[in-house]
């Protein structure tokens, strides 16, 4: 792909997200994503050739992202990975959540149970999550790390409704109370010898 | 209200949820949500005076059927708390989510996002699950009871999102995985005797 074209293609997918992510996938309309592009339909089309496509890469597009931000975890050492997930969790806890990002996430949750075609990426991102995940907690030395995984990205996942639903929290407070569920979930209360959590 | 009037209220409530299931909040129109419902528009207007005061009210229906799934808890006895929490999960993860509330669950999530009329409505709705869920655990007797209903709404709160990225997932085996870190949430990680998961 040319430089051009793909510079093009970035710009397309930033204002169909920034649409998506203000009126909703359903709401938004290729003429109102064109317009805020600075190009006309039919230029749009000849990248995208129907709103359905620009959703579809968005959606790619995010989960994507998604995926790099847990491929961070990768340059941890295997000792480091109980302390690296703690301190992802809590830059997630502790940081404003971008809201942008927030209401593309649950988009893509609500449009996935419309969709097959987003579901089918939503699933296939997440086995490619999963796999990467996982690898990581096997060269930490953990067993059962398809499960362990799943328990992690159901904590994972709850959290950003929970920012939404819960804004007032008090964040440090409850990332210190997150510290023993991870470490039950990442050993010390699965193995033969339980450590009692500080 | 008059019996006529409610039914006549629950009738495009019903309509309107249907709607937005199917094009989300911004996709939906009035127009089609009269037509599913065979009444003239200035009929609806009559009732709800524009789609945002349908998209609140639709909004406040799910979020009291949440309510009222989690009071189900309340009839628990004080020793069946672990347990009763333990089977509701177990509810949740075995049979089939139905999606119609899902998508309803992400669209209001979303839009919380961009309406504030909706975050006030999730956040005070919020607020009262978590006064009553933690009235429930400080009558079994817990100790931090805001901290732990937070942990168990974050678990919650991931278990739908990842029921749609991970469909195939065996079920029963991540339910029985799913114990140890319950137990750590509501206990047994946290006191002075920690018991070794079963």
């Amino acid at each position: 792909m040319s430089a051009k074209r793909e510079t093009r293609i970035a710009s397309i997918l930033d204002c169909a997200e920034k649409n998506f992510v203000e009126k909703g996938f359903h709401g938004a309309g290729i003429s109102g994503i064109a317009r805020d592009c600075g190009i006309s339909v039919g230029h749009l089309y000849h990248y995208f050739p129907s709103k359905e496509s620009l959703v579809e890469a968005v959606t790619k597009r995010e989960l994507t992202r998604q995926l790099e931000r847990m491929r961070e975890f990768e340059n941890d050492t295997p000792q480091m990975v109980q302390e690296g997930i703690v301190s992802t969790i809590s830059d997630i806890i502790m940081r404003k959540e971008d809201p942008f990002r927030t209401v593309l996430n649950f988009e893509i949750l609500a449009e996935a149970q419309r969709n097959p075609s987003v579901a089918d990426i939503l699933q296939n991102h997440d086995a490619v999550m999963r796999q990467e995940f996982s690898a990581i907690l096997a060269r930490a030395g953990l067993d059962s790390i398809q499960l362990r995984t799943e328990l992690l990205f159901t904590m994972f996942s709850g959290l950003p409704a929970r920012a939404l639903r819960h804004p007032e929290q008090e964040r440090a407070t409850f990332l210190e109370t997150m510290k023993p569920v991870l470490e039950s979930i990442l050993g010390d209360c699965w193995d033969d010898n339980p450590k009692k959590p500080k």
